[in-house]
């Protein structure tokens, strides 16, 4: 896996480029290029979805787009992608073309026979929603996420000029390119995509069940993991369907886990290490745009006898850009502390300054 | 399971009220009581939580509180529960004593042979989060939320009047009370917050395993599903711990859910059914305040060919108070029409309204 070099600088505005699917992904995508300046031209079987993607400023309709266009977005439910794409190469024959689907390599190796599947490159943007049809598109969909380009090593002399305009486009709707074969691209959404997916349908299912008084107490955890088995199932089976084999794997490394913590339940001591890993886990997860885990500096503040002062204490605090705040008590000396987490840069003038407020600080 | 009389009218202030552990859950509702103008006592094994919490406008710090207090609130973490129920019952020889762990019929068996315990009704509220301490507490962590009090039927009478007064402290905090017995509790939780918990566990564990870049990938869905499994793994052993036979049964059940999926994901029609049953899960989930999902009212506008008409339409509908648009095609007439989601009440208004700006409505 690696990074296309970045352009440096501007990126070259794209030519005329035509989208194909005026759903969520395509509208949106034809929203980022026009905002742009790049010339969009929008086709959808359903004319009224094109219609309403171009009044949101996604383009212009055009159900017969010239021949002379640089790119054609094929963004069709999964398992259109692979003829939609083989009729693209035709009917634009010195057109880029590259898809938005969620599986990357069954279609790649149906488009390979294809007539001009050299000027092929396959894309998948990180984005979505479980909402679906042009009307919750957005300009901003694709900002700061990770726009994957599929592309076998093996390939990446022959694609490169395609390669290269698919990438600009990514960057044109503001989003980070990254490179990866289609085998690991397929793997790594089984794991980031897929199986959370699954799992979220299995404890939904589980909600069928039962009373349905159990479910007046139904708090915040339980709508975070079912919010996504809340999307469209028939969009759903497509990808699913086209990402078996991996899915297979991640789905028995799944049985595997929970085999384990059935067996696990009677010990506190491996349920403990059960409950960390998950917690290590979630720590691998980077926020929400891709940002990498900060760490921060800490200024210790003894809390003082009098709830006034400390109030006061709060107040001061607030000025102060903190990242995070813990209590600590050393129970040998009774005495309570407060510890003030700042970036690295600022703890010198946040310990400095709280000094001069007159508190102890360590 | 029922629901206690509502009160008809303001709800009577508590007499003197004892907080113990001064954590997130116990700060939050000495500052709703607070707030609510009941006199709240604060107990913490460790002074600097209690001193902390009383800053925050949750009642006065009492290392020794006074005999003739009405109520004794246990907020203490799961595996001190019912000696601390049991210590407060002996302390407070008239006071009813309630504790808010997350798990119901393990204590109550242990208290029912102590001294008082026809003084003891256990109780859980609804709310928390993955924080802990103090610091994140909040008047308002329980508006609007369900707060379980645990009572089986034989022991209504008996309870009676402490039953109540634990109503009162949950109306007194904005919460909706709901009795259910300990052993319906138990199973209630198991199914919409341990289990989830485990399965959020279960998901964020295999992120530990492969290429770290296979996260750069990761998207909303994977940070919804693994929100949990975040949470305090210590808190989290002594919960599950406490629950075992109710969890042991919801992990059988997700994995025979697990393992018939496994075996569906070669039929696209099973796994279509498999992904619908899990939306239909979804949809038996009462929203963020409990509020019962809502039936809107359709009005149905011809999409126009200038799109500058659409433009204009999309802002005159702004101006109503929309609750969900779609998109509809005719495929044989080639038309598009707008569906306008509003409430029953509203659609005969809006309808005219549109028609009076020109709109073609059905």
């Amino acid at each position: 896996m690696n990074t296309l070099p970045a352009s440096g600088g501007a990126v070259p505005p794209l030519g005329p480029t035509v989208v194909i699917g005026a759903g969520l992904v395509g509208a949106s995508i034809g929203m980022a290029l026009t905002a742009a300046g790049v010339a969009v031209q929008l086709v959808d079987l359903l004319p009224a979805h094109a219609r309403v993607a171009a009044t949101l400023g996604a383009g212009q309709t055009a159900p017969h787009p010239p021949e002379d266009v640089e790119v054609v977005v094929v963004a069709v439910p999964p398992d259109h992608i692979a003829t939609t794409v083989i009729d693209a190469l035709k009917r634009w024959p010195k057109a880029t073309v590259t898809d938005v689907g969620s599986v990357k390599e069954g279609p790649a190796a149906e488009i390979s026979a294809a007539a001009g599947a050299e000027r092929y490159v396959g894309s998948h943007p990180m984005a979505g929603s479980q909402q679906a049809g042009p009307l919750t598109a957005s300009a901003d969909l694709f900002r700061d996420r990770t726009w994957v380009i599929a592309l076998p090593d093996a390939q990446q002399a022959e694609h490169g000029e395609h390669a290269n305009r698919v990438a600009r486009l990514a960057r044109s709707c503001g989003a980070t390119v990254v490179v990866m074969s289609p085998g690991d691209h397929d793997r790594a959404v089984a794991r980031v995509s897929h199986l959370p997916h699954l799992a979220s349908i299995l404890v939904a299912q589980g909600m069928l069940e039962g009373p349905a008084g159990y479910l007046q107490l139904a708090g915040q955890g339980l709508r975070d993991v079912t919010r996504i088995a809340g999307s469209d199932p028939h969009l759903w089976r497509q990808i699913i369907g086209g990402n078996r084999s991996a899915i297979r794997a991640e789905l028995e490394g799944l049985r595997g886990r929970l085999d384990r913590i059935i067996d696990d339940l009677d010990d506190d001591e491996r349920l403990t290490q059960d409950l960390e890993e998950g917690r290590a886990g979630t720590r691998r997860i980077p926020g929400k745009h891709g940002a990498a885990p900060q760490s921060f500096a800490k200024v210790t503040v003894e809390i003082p006898d009098q709830p006034g002062a400390l109030a006061a204490l709060f107040q001061q605090i607030g000025e102060t850009n903190v990242e995070d705040l813990q209590i600590e008590h050393d129970q040998a000396r009774n005495l309570g502390y407060l510890a003030i987490f700042v970036s690295p840069e600022d703890a010198d003038a946040v310990a400095e300054r709280m000094r001069g407020l007159g508190w102890r600080v360590s």
